[in-house]
């Protein structure tokens, strides 16, 4: 018992919402409002099966059946896709419009990724193990004996195709497969015992994600890189902030999309993370940034290539 | 003895036939006609041999041989095919129709995932050796000293391949070899001791299954996904409940089925787990469900891609 | 010495021959008379060779030196061929011919699949040794001073190529090594002691054997799947027993055989385990077998496909 | 703690900047001047935040969001390329640069190629965990209470890719993945606490890199192989030393591009180490250095082949 | 020391020539002409260095370099080639022809299979060591202060591949790796001390010896299946035997060359081991052989495959 | 330090130049000249650094910073090439020639192939730290306080493939991994405490040296198969010898090279080992040798054939 992990050990800073920065980043997921609708509706139901119920009740009396159906659905959701597409940054930042649509408090676990373990046998699994006793522990608080719960809990695991790997890859390791049989178990406690607490999955090999849990899913959301709307929509504010007339900015959304050169476009991070950083500093210390400038660097800058699942 | 697994952790929630729930699913199994006749007389005859003497008595009197031959047969059967072809939910309600039919009690132990273990060296062997343990402690108590047996058990082994991987894959390690032995021992003691007991095996690769053990298998029945008629039999219940007229019931049957552009439709989860859902949670909390919004998220929703085998 | 393993570890059913049941099992192995013929020789031999000196002595008198040689051939036949093709069926009966040929009793000695071990390093030699002390224990007890001996033994080592696997597949493991030298070693020590023994090993997978077992084969007896003449032989029995007339048995002979849509037939065992099962399983419990049913029952049904050697 | 490695074994000789060995030799590498102010800006910057911001008041004072949004990403920078181009050197060298423009001390920490350990599991991962240790201590004293600290710590790791490997490659060891799992620790414990430290990874594998690795890094600079421009001012000054004309350095310079019959010229590396040595030792000892001879010698030889990332 | 493998551990049935047997299966080995002599020679000169010497005083007096260069050739011989063309036969054998032409006894050390050890870490090479310390023990004691040894010791590995297997296989193990020094110093210890010994390896995976233990080859001996002449002179005399006539022989010398269906003839142990041996069982115990029968008995058996080493 | 490896084991036959037999065996070392010179020069350096100031000095006065880089560079050179090229036979004698240019003694330590180790983890490493244990130790005694060294050392390491693989292979073991560091780490020392020691590594796989190695090397010299007039220097004197006239030994040399059926000629090797001696044997004990049977002999042997690195 005494080397059990400790919360710190097993997750990277818990968040409490409702959070105005998530919410805030929450806001600015432009283009990923039927994902953001629809996890919102699957985590709230787990929260206040009770909802479901009265809406039931109140357009299809007669459907008796489904409803409970849905309830039964086990408590894990899978988003998959491209890297920097947001997934993570939806996972992150769903909680808050959950917790404010709800009016309670839900709290995210994301799992460490030492979680995973230094490789010693057995360890993968007792992190896995710990991990899922501590949300189990903490939903249990929860639970209210009438239908709604006080709070909620998000446990996120990122990066899950390395803990729940398919069982088709011949080569396997026994220790990988222990640790899918942790995981699959520890969505069935919660599960089970109807606590108001949910799985995030996120992974961009979805293909490598093991049957078994696939299967588990309520549901898996497909993500792909941002649209033009969505780089207007991360590119506009910032650059506004910098000077930038309307052309000028579209210029750099258009810049940043497919081209006659390459299939693919930039990333969401590519955009946050990458290209306003370069042309930030490209100008600092001594100069204003300029468009132009700002232009010759989108143009000269590769976007991060797709992940190749296929060419595995 | 201490570290003996308990029958909590070999065996996820055991079931006792009859059994309402068990009865309700079995009878929404539709299309499964065939498979539900032929491996309810393969377990009645286990619980009840003098059944097929009886019937060669009165209808071929002569073939003295042959029912000697079918009895002799191990008590194993094998369910092959598709994810979400039915398997699981055959294999886990089917003791209901043989427990009404023979009218006695059978009791279904679904092998726990868990029961692949750890990854410790001789960990999977102790476990698989201890589920047949058990399996056979119950069935001889089972036994009655004339032809018909008081009760019966079936072992339900889910994901098989994992324990029972081909020989003909060169890498196979050792404890995957040693599963494999334990479990044709198994089969073996319960044949032997001709007890009252059945395995049912559940597979998605049959062709990763060690020939020894499909040689072992009295009947290899093979699923396939739904057709119109399945398809329809599982969608018109629920659908009619929320209010949808026959022709919207069949245009939604018609868009899970194969189309132009996919060789493959709705496996039968793909319709219960899936669509259904996702038709009510697209109108939650707000609004009624509409056909016609209905038939939108059929035709956007990708079936579940089949497993290929051959592609390995 | 205490945790040696015991005759029933090492020994699946010990028989010993002449047998009445094995006499039938092997009278009903139809067209495998040239098969038959020649593993009676070579067995024959082992328990008596003074057979052949005499033969010889009659008939060749000046063929000094092949008779020799013959009679120094390894102690070593081996079965190959595809699944269900008779060669385990032959092998765990051909003692009863020889039994009675040369008027002794013979023993079987089916080395049970535990002796491939759990894997643990070692334990594989371990049990392979195990197994040929006890058969040269029991074969010394049954030499005689003079040309015949008193019985003899015959160790049969099913699915053997999971024993003897080649070396020319470069990723085998130490302890598999082990076990080809161990079986090498025990077929030497047959053959230089010439005692009543000998080794019959059985496999799908010929060129998975290794070399140096297969040089050491005194003879290779390749098996196929039955042709019309054998299917014949083994359906008319039972069918005419169910009161099938001749033209309706002539009709399942012919379905079973191949057909325009398969390169294959049916193999033995699915001739008798499978196909009669399933067309008696179809009628029970509540009417006769007919003929129209159990063709129909013979054309949808699948045979085994072949084991693809060259597919690996 | 007694076996916990010291500042020697873990670091192969430290440097402290300004140096003025260093200076000489980043003002040596000719050609990649981008590289150089962009490393300079990002390491500037962990050691002075607030110089961004007086930036950004000055020139674009609505600009809020991006410059905490660029002093938030992480203290990582990896320099990919062939061999020989350059990355070591001014992985080497930079600190200078931003010592001399910062006005404070800077310590280069290398982390020894001993650090990947010796193959004993779990020991790669205290190595690592130790050599963070240290950086983080060290930066720790040098942070001051306002903006600006008094000093700073790089951590160099040359040939990452050997502790970062990408876990898309199916067979990475337990062993890697902690490595992995470390060094991601170890950087976002070294943000986290906005430490003035930065690390810099070398590689010329860069696809080999996990991606969780580079997601973290701030910039990933590519280094190419030296251009002509870069090539001449490499080869000049020695050359001239030696007594050649402008128009023998010239054709020298052109000798070591690229040429009709391969595709790539001489590297950084090739140049320094190489070409001049085989010049000035095929003269030595008997002869003076003569342009002939020179020339002859650099079109003889074979630049080192570029690393075929694509190949493996 | 007590663990020590005894001689019959290390060595299969050794042999100490002059012997008739071995005399007369080399009489047999026709058509190997060239290879018997080669093969005297060069462990002659082992023997009697003395030899070569004198031969050269007379014949060529002023070539003294040569002499002595081929006089400190290693003393190993490979025979490399297809399985049963006559590898092991020769190398079982020539020692008579060595003891009978220099007068002296020459004893074969057949290293055992069991050599190859266990698998156990450190086995390989601790039974090798063992071999090498008998052989080198022996010869030691046979080696005469003046030039010819009172005898010769020959050191017979067959299968030798599995011993030295080429570094060129990435994926050799340590074990391996270390049989190979284990030869390569043994090789070494006799060739330095001068012993009257030689190593004679068989294999027929030439291109999968390790280069270092080619390179020590003093020659490598390439065998093929037998041409006509070669099967008539294995045929002829065992056939006359059982009253065939002259054509009656020639007719199973032609049918078991190469033929229209198989570009490929039997190898030696095809026609002694299974051909003759098939035509006496064949007619035992009832009949005499025939030519007929003999005819058709060794057109319908398939020769052994060729071992194909381009296919691994 | 009682188990620590001894000189005798970690070294093969140790040679102190000048030595008679090196200086003969490195005379006939025909068409090598250039790699005989320049690997002089680069050892002698080592010895001798003062040699190379004083050249510049006198030569290229104004060219100070080239002098001190060449002499900075690691003490390592790679002879890379086809098998029997002469690398070895290089290697071990061209000591000879910088022992008798600096007038000093020199010291061969080669590192003997037990140095591999066992397999046992930790051993290679252990062994290899021993080999430059000793090497350093015996260097540092030699080193004077003044430029020029009173006597040297050279560490050879043929087949060094086997010790410093690419880590571009990605399946590379811990313990291989291990055996790189310590051999950079021991160049590393050696150069760092400027001793009179030099490294040279032998290899015929260039491309499987750990780029960290190669590029610590001062030089790699390229070795190929001899061409015409290396044959001819070859084999002349021996053939000579043996009565051959001109036109006979030309022959010879061109029946050696490449033919129009193979792309290769004889190795150094090949010429030494194989070919002459299979003149001389042909033709002892009986005959002399003679022209025209030589010839045959020639063109039926077949050149050993290339280590095709590029069909790993």
């Amino acid at each position: 018992m005494s080397n059990r992990p400790t919360l710190d050990e097993l997750f990277e800073h818990r968040v409490t919402y409702p959070d105005v920065d998530a919410h805030e980043r929450l806001g600015r997921l432009v283009g990923l409002g039927d994902h953001k609708a629809q996890l919102t509706k699957i985590l709230a139901l787990l929260v206040n099966p009770l909802g479901l119920e009265s809406w039931a009740k109140k357009h299809h009396p007669s459907a008796n059946g489904i409803v409970g159906s849905i309830l039964r659905r086990p408590p894990l959701v899978v988003l998959a896709g491209d890297v920097g597409a947001g997934k993570s940054e939806l996972a992150e930042t769903i909680g808050d419009a959950v917790a404010r649509q709800e009016r309670i408090d839900i709290t995210l676990f994301p799992m460490s990724l030492s979680t995973r373990g230094l490789g010693r046998v057995g360890e993968m699994t007792q992190l896995l193990s710990a991990a899922f006793d501590h949300t189990v522990t903490e939903a249990s608080k929860l639970k209210s004996a009438s239908g709604k719960s006080r709070g909620a809990v998000i446990l996120l695991i990122d990066e899950a195709d390395a803990l729940a790997q398919s069982r088709e890859a011949a080569q396997m390791h026994h220790e990988d497969r222990a640790g899918v049989n942790t995981l699959i178990r520890g969505i069935d406690r919660i599960g089970n015992a109807r606590l108001p607490a949910a799985v995030i999955m996120c992974t961009n090999r979805l293909r490598a994600l093991d049957p078994a849990v696939k299967r588990r899913a309520a549901d898996i959301l497909i993500f792909n890189r941002p649209d033009d709307t969505q780089r207007h929509a991360v590119l506009a504010e910032p650059l506004k902030q910098l000077g930038f007339t309307k052309p000028q900015i579209d210029a750099l959304v258009a810049a940043t999309g497919t081209t006659k050169d390459r299939a693919y476009g930039f990333t969401f991070s590519d955009l946050t993370q990458r290209l306003l950083a370069s042309i930030v500093l490209d100008a600092y210390p001594a100069n204003a940034v300029t468009a132009a400038r700002a232009a010759e660097i989108a143009t000269s800058m590769m976007p991060t290539p797709p992940f190749l699942e296929g060419s595995k």
